[in-house]
């Protein structure tokens, strides 16, 4: 198995500081989006304080389903690096990644998750994340995650990005 | 919830001469995959016997993780037909789709997936399907997927792509 998660290594590069600013960043840029006709989520791959990748949910935009903000960041990260490893980097996501997102990361070898909004915000704005983790987990989590790999970290304004989607009369739901 | 899997209109439409015909081009395609340095795996997405998209494996050749050619068909064929929601088509691939493109499919409203190959394949080929599967849904298969959703039909080529990638012995392990 290919994994190597350096889940040691990559927490003592970042600090509870570091990741509420990415986090932060991640929500504006989810705001952004949905002002921008994107989805209302936004991540960024970064590594060692370097932001590799950053990308809005570009689904309808660019009649992509597979165009999730994590996937898309994940393509940017890897393309930029050369690599379709991205061992020592953080995935930030303005929420809870879904299904898709998570098993991308795993593929990825990124060996932390931190996320701002739950699912559930997800789910209010519309959204199956929580139906396709039942289909395929039979429960809402992934079942068997190592220990540490997806954090929450809760955030004043997680909600925001789905407050703006939801007061869009025109959103496209997908 | 948005999904509109159509399983009975999309069955009424294919037969299983025309299954196998995809499946077996879908394995020739992957064969010729791994002659290109590409991953052994290939895919299509087809709607009323028209081919919407079809794919090798690119990750190691784009230096994109998410890259297997389930979720390359998939993006494709969305961005041929100008909506990010497949519906009405079927997934094939030559080997049973990981995570990540059961998740895809999901997102892409696809109705119904046919493959040849089991995970074991890509197992003995030396690839993380399996041990992601169990990261996530807790077991092999995913948990609840909807009756009819997820097809193996038994192909005599089905090891083909992977005997060619295990006999490369200049092969890109990811």
């Amino acid at each position: 198995m290919g994994l190597n998660f350096n889940q040691e290594r990559i927490m003592k590069k970042t600090s509870a500081r570091h990741d509420r600013e990415f986090l932060q960043k991640c929500i504006d840029h989810a705001v952004a989006s949905v002002a921008g006709e994107g989805g209302p989520f936004a991540a960024m791959i970064v590594r060692n304080g370097e932001v590799l990748g950053k990308a809005g949910n570009c689904v309808t935009l660019d009649n992509d389903p597979t165009a999730h903000a994590e996937v898309v960041a994940i393509r940017q990260a890897a393309a930029h690096i050369g690599d379709p490893h991205l061992l020592d980097c953080v995935l930030y996501s303005s929420c809870e990644p879904c299904p898709m997102c998570l098993a991308a990361s795993l593929w990825a070898h990124v060996p932390r998750i931190v996320y701002a909004a739950s699912h559930t915000e997800a789910v209010r704005a519309g959204f199956d994340d929580t139906a396709f983790a039942l289909l395929l987990f039979g429960q809402v989590m992934p079942v068997a995650l190592p220990a540490g790999h997806l954090q929450q970290i809760a955030m004043p304004q997680a909600r925001a990005p789905f407050d703006a989607w939801l007061a869009k009369a025109d959103r496209q739901q997908y």
